[in-house]
């Protein structure tokens, strides 16, 4: 007899998340643009751990507490009182070797503190920069899975579910899928995979608006590209580390 | 100067209302299978108006009252108590003409009563069958529209969302459309479109799954059939009425 598949679902809103067993489940935050591409990068070159924050003020006052970096933005500039702000491109190497960041985002935070409220087997957080990694890991746990869209104050945004997409295009076939949201989540990414940001950009993509609006096409562009930092994101005792 | 459009949301699920500006808005309730699609066939066949009521409990009360035909299904059949089912068959015009019917649904009415308590400005239902006129009416209006899907027990559902991008496909123009829900809707659509019955049957639609367990094969593709049943409902009072 089969060992029955474990269950995949897609969470296109943290307002969805009451949904679905999360604490049956590996939850995976998804915030494409920009935070989970930056954490994957910042900790694929080098960073010690990503400490992951809800507001700037309380990313102020960690950073007075650790040695660290502040990090964040509002509205596409850097937050004041903090060092540095959301673009991948601010963690080269050179730069963020060995150094804990403290970055503060919402979306992507509060999905996670509601993941690890819940009792979630396990947080990772997901992006297209670190696709592979994502799935080779989900791929090999052989546990129920939750594609957890951050989205943007609740409201779905395209760029998160197509990541759910990639996912599940990859290694959909490991699990049992019952779940209108994830047919989304492939359909659009089936039409979208030859260019994502043609894709977003034809849509109108409302979160594309906001950051093209700030002249942040190269981080945009940098976020859709696959495997560009290739690595497992774990969240372990309140900080994000390489795996 | 051009006076500024409209705005057109789609929200994909009850849950997710509260993000929208459903009093500044008409409201769409859409339950494609079946409750709304029913309703248009029963109000299109000469019914004198759908009370839509949220329980079976409710429902037998109401049609203890006044005289009417109780109808409603739990698990695929005929609730115990009640006179008929949810199928659209059930309500030829020989037979529905002149009467009021009293109809339990769960996700719709809920989803309705959610719009009415946020004192929408207006309130109709949409389906398929009475695509046309949902759209001859909402392209009249010049008033915001949200697209409301009534989606399953929160879950959102591949057949609301397809009848979500039917709309915006015809009448979009009309409207600013600043809204990604919106973008899945017409993605998805404009996959579906050739035939909707065979898309929901490829992506193994999770109300196909469970309806066509039931063997209600023929409803679906009814439910999912343009304009068959073309009436305009508007709720006014506590009923859903052909406008």
């Amino acid at each position: 007899m089969q060992t029955p598949k474990p269950e995949l679902h897609t969470c296109l809103s943290p307002a969805l998340l009451n949904l679905y067993e999360v604490d049956k489940s590996i939850v995976v935050i998804i915030d494409v643009l920009r935070a989970t591409s930056t954490i994957a990068t910042a900790l694929h070159n080098g960073a010690k751990s990503v400490i992951p924050v809800d507001s700037v003020a309380e990313c102020i006052r960690i950073g007075k507490q650790i040695e660290s970096i502040t990090a964040g933005e509002r509205d596409g500039k850097k937050a004041e009182g903090l060092d540095y702000g959301n673009s991948p491109f601010e963690y080269p190497e050179e730069f963020i070797t060995g150094k804990t960041l403290v970055l503060t985002t919402t979306n992507g935070t509060r999905l996670l503190h509601m993941a690890l409220e819940k009792n979630a087997k396990a947080i990772i957080t997901g992006s297209f920069p670190n696709l592979s990694a994502v799935c080779d890991y989900l791929a090999a746990q052989n546990q129920n899975v939750i594609l957890g869209c951050a989205a943007w104050k609740n409201r779905v945004n395209i760029e998160d579910t197509l990541f759910a997409g990639a996912v599940i295009e990859r290694i959909g076939k490991k699990f049992s899928i019952n779940c209108d949201s994830s047919q989304f989540a492939t359909t659009l990414y089936a039409e979208a995979k030859t260019s994502l940001y043609d894709f977003m950009k034809l849509k109108n993509a409302s979160h594309y608006q906001r950051l093209s609006g700030f002249g942040l096409e190269k981080d945009i562009r940098y976020c859709l590209t696959e495997d560009i930092a290739n690595t497992l994101v774990l969240y372990e005792g309140g900080k994000l580390l390489a795996k």
